[in-house]
């Protein structure tokens, strides 16, 4: 139903910063955000375990009757984007598939570099969906296991952030990538950081608002748009610590959440 | 029993290096140990977050008939070593509360760094504790969040490790701490760089040998030792990815497992 909310999951904090841009581009619409905080992180775990959570994840979204479901997690879109999609009635919007929209819409060949998770970079699903659909463009993978405990424990502005960022992106010089991908929810907390690192040059790419125009459009398309004129409303779900998550809530998400429900 | 297993339980890898001191010096006892690496890690979580997963931990260890109970995960110990104990009607040996035996014994005055995690440290244990047995020696507490994740992630020989580990130890310099208690079962695999930091005459103290000596003393006191004169065996549970904890578990434990039960 149009009126239904939108359901979105992360493992915890960093798919508020989706959250972010899809209620600024869709404001009327009610959100429902889940972060599977009792689980965190998951991009340092194996497929299978991944899957397990994210599948739970989304069917505690569907019991709160969402209309439509964003994967805001790209660690959880490697391991569980199909089967989600198998398992579910309603459209699903998968991050990864949104970050390589991006960059296949901006670039026609050449080397991108793709920053994410250990679980993403072994999954190969950027590789896979890129080869696809454009196999002159070529995939740079680099895993940065260090950036989420940066993030989560609120380095993101520290000099220690600019060492590891140096240590791990100096791989990526030889490689002349035309552009980065910001494959993790996290990363866009360390984007000075980043950008000062590879240059000016080097433009980054959040799919954050690609995911968010994509979530428009699949609304419009299947007719499911809130018709509402005041503003949407969001609830937060968390499966564990809703107190942290909520005191944690106001760096990703540009103002602070009043309250923060244990699922 | 006396040739029931003992139960030994940390949030993942870490309690190994417990492990191993205990099966150094009891190799004639049979251990089962249990990693919670679902939860993983236990040192970012709130209070009560960390004491239901402790107590779900011990209760899966009871469930195998243990005759006695390790506890080798500081962050469990500050959140519910208490009510495990009153929960339990076998011996309970906390790793903290021998970490403070072993300051005590060593120190009658002065100031001990305490580096562990956000957790401990905010728990306040090793203070309450150390004031009850001798106010003359002071703690000073050190946080270090990033240090799990570097020994979790494999940069326990990293430069990066230096850099982070020189960034937190900096403040513990005008304490002039006579001693560092290594206050995480992570800690003692960055040894090498925390000693290079501090410097040799700061000694480094693993309260790993004394939690294994007072397991060997209160299997005596109960008459639980075990007789058999064949070596022990040990069985490994975790609460998910067998494989990981596997393949990563010779860094802690000093050769490799050869297989590891989900439970």
């Amino acid at each position: 139903m149009q009126t239904d909310p939108i359901g979105i999951f992360d493992s915890g904090l960093g798919g508020l910063t989706v959250l972010r841009v899809l209620r600024e581009l869709l404001p009327h619409e009610n959100c429902i955000y889940f972060g599977d905080t009792a689980h965190l992180p998951y991009g340092n775990k194996s497929p299978e375990t991944i899957l397990r959570y994210s599948l739970e994840s989304a069917h505690f979204l569907i019991q709160q009757q969402i209309k439509l479901l964003v994967i805001a997690c790209h660690s959880a879109c490697s391991a569980a984007l199909e089967s989600i999609r198998k398992d579910l009635d309603i459209p699903v919007i998968g991050i990864v598939e949104q970050g390589i929209d991006e960059i296949t819409r901006r670039y026609s060949d050449g080397t991108i570099a793709l920053l994410a998770t250990r679980a993403t970079v072994h999954s190969g699903l950027y590789e896979r969906l890129l080869e696809q659909r454009n196999p002159a463009l070529k995939l740079f993978s680099l895993a940065c296991p260090l950036f989420v405990p940066l993030v989560e424990e609120g380095y993101e502005a520290h000099p220690i952030s600019t060492q590891i960022i140096r240590e791990h992106l100096q791989l990526l010089k030889p490689k002349a990538p035309k552009a980065a991908l910001l494959g993790c929810t996290h990363f866009p907390l360390l984007r000075p950081l980043i950008q000062q690192e590879l240059g000016p040059d080097i433009p980054l790419i959040d799919p954050a608002s690609a995911c968010a125009a994509q979530t428009k459009t699949t609304l419009i398309a299947h007719d499911l748009l809130n018709p509402q004129t005041s503003p949407g409303t969001t609830q937060f779900f968390v499966s564990s610590d809703p107190e942290k998550f909520r005191l944690h809530s106001k760096t990703f998400l540009g103002h602070p959440i009043e309250h923060v429900n244990e699922a």
